[in-house]
Formats: C-alpha cells, sequence, structure tokens
C-alpha cells in the first residue's frame, strides 16, 4: 500500500510508535490522533474506552489511511475486536505484536507484562500469548506512576529508579523465573534504562526486554513498503486537546513537531 | 435552604469535601458527580475543562441541589464564571475558600499552592488572593505525581516523601519565605503528613498547610445549617465511569461508599 498510515493514541505517548514508523517506513506519510482531551484511557472501563477508541477510528478513516495502527495498549486490549470489526483497512494493534515478540524470546515462558490499569486487567496480552502457546505463564503487573514518571521528564531520575525497584520486586519475589518483560504502554520507553538497571538488580533471571512500539512496527512490515533513501513523507497530527504538546510531543517523537490541528470529538 | 447539596469532582477526590460536610452539615444530603470517565482535569486545556464542567452542573441541577459546590480545583480554577453565570443556585468552587484562609494565616504574605498542571497555569489562586490584598505574593507549584501516589495508596511511603522534597526543595529554594501552603486539589490531604514532613525539614520558615476541603465547609456554612444530634441524611453517588471505585471511595471518603450510579455525560 501507499496509502497514509493512521496512528491512534489516547495521547501523545504513541508518538513513539511513530518515531520507530518513521524511522523504518520512511515513504508513508502518517497521520496521528492523540486523544488528548481524554487521556488516561488506563483508569476507564472497558466500555468507555472501546467508546472513545471507535469515536477515534472513524476520524481516522475519514483521512483516508490505508493502515491503523492502535498505540495506545488500554485501546488495543479493550477494543481492538470492536475497532476491526467497524474498519475497512488493516487494524494493528499494540497487543498482539508485542506478546508473539515476548514469547520468541523467552525461553522460560514466563513473561512479565507491565501496563496501565486498564492494560493489565483487561488480561488481553495474557490472552494473546495464551493463544499462542497454552503452556506459558503471564504475570501483569500494573505500574500507574510510571506515566506520570514519564510525562514529568523524571524518567532518568532516582525516584524512578525506587518506584521501579517498588514495582519490579514485588513482581521478581512472586515471579522468580520470569526471563522476559514487556514494555506494554507507549510511555515506558522513556523508563527503560532504569527497569533495565532494576531488572539486573531485582531479577534472578537474565531479563529479555521488549518495547511493543519496536513490535508493532515489525508486524507493519507486512502492510508497508521500506523504500530507503526517500525524504521523509509528512506527518499530520490531530488531538482533541492542546494541553502540553509543545513540552510532550518531542519527548516520545524524538524531534520537534509541527503545530497540530485540534479536533472535537 | 434545606434542598440537597451538589459536590462536582472530576473523579473521586472531590469526596474529600463530602467527608467535610457530612461531618459538619449532617441534616443535608448531597447529591455528588464525579467525572470519572475524564478524569483527571489537570491536564486538559481551560477550554476543554469549561465545557465539561458546564455538562456536569447541567446534569446536577437536574437533580434538584440547591447549592453548588465545586469541589476540583482545576474545574474551579478554569470553569467557575461560566459556572456561575448559568446556575440559579450559588455556586461555591475550591478556589477562593483556599485563597482567603491562606491569606488569614499568612504573615510573610508569601503563600505557595500546591495544585495540578491546570490549577497552576490558571493563575487562579494568585488572582484570588491579589484581590484581596494587592501585596501578598503567591508562588505556584504544579505536582503531577501527587494525584496517582494519593490513588495508588503510597501517601505515607518513602516514594512519597521523596517525590515530595523534590517539588518542594525547589519551592523552598526560589521562594525561602513562604510560611503558609494552600494543598489546592482534592487529592493532597492524603499526602498531608509527608508534606508537613517536608516542610519542617526545608522550609526556613514555619509553614501552616491551608486544606482547600475544610476551607469550602467553611465557606458553605453561610448558606446551611449546621443542625447537630441529627441522623446521617442520604449521599447519593454519580460517575460517568465505574473504574476503580471500591478501591478508591474509601480512601477519599473515609468509609465504604454505597454502589454508585453511572450516568452517560
Amino acid at each position: 500500500m501507499s496509502a497514509a498510515i493512521g496512528v491512534f493514541d489516547s495521547g501523545l505517548g504513541g508518538l513513539t510508535v511513530v518515531r520507530e514508523l518513521r524511522k523504518r517506513f520512511p515513504a508513508h506519510s502518517i497521520c496521528y490522533l492523540g486523544d488528548t482531551a481524554r487521556v488516561p484511557y488506563g483508569t476507564k472501563s472497558a466500555r468507555t474506552v472501546e467508546r472513545y477508541a471507535l469515536r477515534c477510528q472513524e476520524f481516522l478513516l475519514k483521512q483516508d489511511v490505508g493502515l491503523l495502527m492502535v498505540a495506545c495498549n488500554t485501546a488495543s486490549a479493550n477494543a481492538l475486536p470492536a475497532m476491526v470489526a467497524s474498519s475497512p483497512v488493516p487494524v494493528i494493534g499494540a497487543v498482539e505484536p508485542g506478546a508473539l515478540t515476548a514469547l520468541a524470546a523467552s525461553r522460560s515462558k514466563r513473561i512479565a507484562v507491565l501496563g496501565t490499569l486498564g492494560t493489565i486487567r483487561s488480561g488481553a496480552y495474557e490472552a494473546a500469548i495464551r493463544k499462542q502457546d497454552e503452556s506459558a505463564h503471564v504475570v501483569g503487573m500494573a505500574c500507574p506512576l510510571f506515566v506520570p514518571l514519564a510525562e514529568e521528564g523524571w524518567g532518568h531520575t532516582d525516584i524512578a529508579e525506587a518506584i521501579a525497584d517498588r514495582y519490579l520486586s514485588e513482581l521478581f519475589a512472586g515471579e522468580p523465573d520470569v526471563d522476559t518483560l514487556v514494555l506494554g504502554c507507549t510511555h515506558y520507553p522513556l523508563l527503560r534504562d532504569v527497569i533495565a538497571k532494576v531488572c539486573k538488580a531485582r531479577a534472578p533471571l537474565p531479563v529479555t526486554i521488549v518495547d511493543s512500539a519496536a513490535a508493532m512496527a515489525d508486524q507493519a512490515a507486512g502492510y508497508l513498503s521500506a523504500a530507503a533513501g526517500q525524504t521523509q513523507a509528512p506527518l499530520r497530527c490531530f488531538v482533541t486537546d492542546a494541553s502540553r504538546m509543545d513540552e510532550l510531543a518531542p519527548r516520545f517523537l524524538g524531534e520537534a513537531l509541527e503545530a497540530p490541528e485540534m479536533v472535537d470529538l
């Protein structure tokens, strides 16, 4: 396909997926929608998340995209079946790519998933992993402090380390054989170094960290051309609320973002 | 008046205000609305907050309340004029009571306000304080980690102390003469002990902590009867999303909450 890629997220964290896509598929233009007026989805019920996700999908489909990527793990975990059912173009969620990559990486077949409350409560990663391998064991750990930490720009502080230590100590105490850890939220790559450090200190086994943004780009490769040497195709960005754009967007995208357009959904 | 009190909040934190009202005005029934589907307001723009707040007010007015209390500091800071303009009953916001109490408590007339990004960015406390006393100096400090800390139930941990220390050290380094600190968010009373401890360690002057929930109840006294010895009038609770009610509500209310009713606004 040569049409644009539509990327949907509850907020701006999905720009970590855009960053990956732009690097690997520069020929494809990208249309991003961040539902920043309603962020975060992670604390909302499945029903509410589905309602908002469908409204956002409808908007992106009107922008003539040929592939939809649901960067938001919470939306993927709770709304993907409904989104797939009502989309004429392929829809890639965040959960399945991360789940398959984790399963391929794990020797012990004991996999931990870090995510928002909504993602963990949905059991979506566990379902996706065990659909492939019933013998695999999946443990979820909700880490509600990680998103505000990443947004505050404190991803590399001692405080981030203390918080990661609190969550992961509890995790490894209960599940010492975990050897693979999925970063099941778009914000968590900003805490990757701290999480890796705590894993080294606390995990009995060496732990492989799987980033769901990178795993999504792997899966998108089936639909996209990776033509190199081209100029970068445009990125168009829509948000439902303009708050903190200038401060947050570059943290996730890795570069400045041109002024986003406001939409009322 | 003898009608019900309507209490509006972006989420469940406003139950700290309900707790105060029930203690002081037991004869008045309370109708609470938490816009839990859209919480938090603190990261959203003024325009979006105003839009949601007016929709919530409309709902509460239909419940036949005789007094409206806007427990949410962000909504008070950004939407109060619009709410007052479209309400037939008195509306008490969170900002003015906290501001007046702080001004009365301060000797140095250098007052710090802790709040969400939205509250601090609005400058509402500063405006309310300086309307009374132009010579007063107000400094705002956004503390985005405090809400998730309170919701995680980590209000008394070393991590909460380290985070409070990071925010308040910066505050007192820049403003050594602050002698009064307003807890400008419904969640912050759950961190009060830790904040008080850090103030003792870091503030050059003794610091008075002002809780805006208590200040609101003081202002409501002008409209309500404090008849004692009565049985507790009913509390009816509405939410726009049911997520985490059972876990969070008792933390703020100080007792279990009967099953809330869902409304789609």
